[in-house]
């Protein structure tokens, strides 16, 4: 279901967290490119991604280009913070219903994911 | 072309470097997980993925999911290092004629990324 992504694109162009509720399956599951253990259920998947757009969502970033399959999809993009190049991957699943109930982010340089913790601890706490 | 994707399949199943040189191509570029600085020509792109092969292909070593495009594909794999889960991806990009001349890697947890980053030395140097 394409259209996954495009609700997707749409909500991150608007930096629209509140639309995550209407996206996000009951059951979600976020894999933080930084901890092992999965955050699980929609509140604490709808928390980090939040706090995800958050510290990534700046002037700079932007989807550089995506592969979809019938039931999940890889959104890559870039960034820059604080004058740091992030790059990095969504993997996103989604069930039946094309809700999403699966969001895994990979980030890459080391030092591109020292400063996304950096910013993810801030919005979190902030 | 498909052919790319199933090429490298077959040399990372036999963990054979030397297939490396009829797969990639004179100007390919290597994307370090660890290193923001990529890695340019098929010399240096072979010295990294040979390198990677031996850090991280263990008998745990999986790819459990892959998408692929038209000139590119991302394979998604999993793996144990010293009794730490390592997840990554590696986007692999190829030209007309099939041969791969853009190969990124990302890791998750940062635990993750620090184990390969010694297991990658360790190979580089060794």
């Amino acid at each position: 279901m394409g259209g996954t992504v495009e609700r997707w694109h749409e909500l991150v162009r608007a930096r629209d967290p509140a639309g995550l509720d209407a996206l996000l399956a009951d059951d979600a599951v976020f894999f933080s490119p930084v901890v092992h253990t999965p955050r699980r259920g929609k509140a604490n998947t709808t928390k980090y991604l939040a706090a995800a757009l958050q510290a990534l969502g700046n002037a700079d970033f932007r989807y550089v280009e995506q592969w979809v399959g019938p039931s999940s999809a890889v959104l890559e993009f870039a960034t820059v913070i604080d004058g740091i190049e992030v790059e990095g991957v969504d993997i996103v699943g989604w069930n039946a219903e094309g809700r999403i109930d699966r969001f895994k982010v990979m980030i890459r340089p080391l030092k591109a994911i020292e400063i996304v913790r950096q910013k993810m601890a801030a919005a979190l706490t902030g």
